[in-house]
């Protein structure tokens, strides 16, 4: 099989979830530092959008990490990342996508204006557009995510899934803009995002990125 | 098995990915009309984002179309609406992401403003913005779907699938504003478009919204 390529910068959310199912997977790649901002026409051509993730394998592209999970688990189905119960699997993938929309709209919020918006834009944080993610927008998409996380080790299936890669790789970003989750005010968000981000495969993927950071 | 209950009003394009999916199927189902906006609590119960189509069995709950497909294709897996081999599967995904976030910032606003806006919101069609969507945004879309259909009467996998109802779905609610594909620009699109939009279960469902929007 020809190599896979996957473009976009770790730093991304939507990367870091094919990343990491990758890194499950134990798939080999190159990986194509291509930024989310003014993409070129050669890149439009692979990811209509101008969007990161693509994940190429020789002629063949797909430009969204919602249709790459699936693809990456019918080639390589074990360790399986979609629980098998139909009830199961479709709740998994509500919660990818309650992620991949709300999460998104949250929790990046510090980390695009304390980063992004300092580092690549010139411009200072809007620290009021931080603060209102935080304490408006943060406390109902925690709140239910808490209430779905009671008596569950994992969000969907009994076991780690997508569910779990892209609810979990929003609050990296989120850590990344200088902020976690009130363990007090949300002890199991808190407690799992501890026990995801902890294992091999998310903390060796987070370790690089810090180290990518810092350098 | 309990009736499974569709909440959300026909005219919605991501309703009618539903329930174009539950007549192909043939599965039958309670519709009850619930409305995009301003959702009640009640509602926010069992659609987190107050979105419609929220899927419901008894109380399981699912409350994205994106979500509800796939549910259906694992518990009623015949007829297919997913294709099997993995990279036309995850084409087909590709094209209902596709659909679901670029058609559908362009192909809603006729109708959104012409028809939404004046009929629920007492307000004029802001003709500016369906003029900004047709001549603009439009263009390079529909030459981006007229590449992707040269030789091929489906999206992916040389069958009817989810892309194919999603892309359709929202041009139906084009035509809904008064506007359709210009069949000498993008003849193969036009043809597609005829043709999914005449298949049994579209056929149906669009002549049942059609009424529905006369009376």
């Amino acid at each position: 099989m020809t190599q896979p390529i996957l473009h976009g910068v770790p730093l991304s959310p939507y990367v870091r979830k094919v990343r990491v199912a990758l890194a499950e997977k134990g798939i080999d790649y190159e990986s194509v530092p291509v930024m989310p901002f003014g993409p070129n026409p050669e890149y439009l051509a692979i990811s209509p959008l101008g969007k990161i993730p693509c994940y190429q394998e020789g002629d063949f592209t797909l430009p969204d990490s919602s249709c790459i999970l699936p693809y990456l688990e019918k080639t390589h189905p074990s360790p399986a990342l979609y629980p098998s119960d139909a009830k199961e699997y479709a709740r998994a993938l509500w919660y990818e996508e309650y992620a991949d929309s709300k999460l998104a709209s949250i929790c990046t919020v510090p980390f695009f204006q304390r980063f992004v918006q300092v580092k690549f834009m010139g411009q200072e944080a809007d620290e009021a557009a931080v603060q209102k993610a935080l304490t408006e927008e943060a406390p109902p998409a925690f709140d239910y995510l808490e209430k779905e996380l009671a008596g569950r080790e994992y969000l969907a299936g009994g076991q780690f899934s997508v569910a779990d890669i892209a609810t979990a790789s929003f609050f990296v970003n989120m850590a990344f803009g200088g902020e976690t989750v009130d363990a007090g005010r949300w002890p199991k968000l808190a407690d799992y995002l501890e026990r995801i981000h902890g294992r091999p495969s998310y903390k060796a993927i987070i370790e690089g990125e810090k180290a990518g950071l810092a350098g």
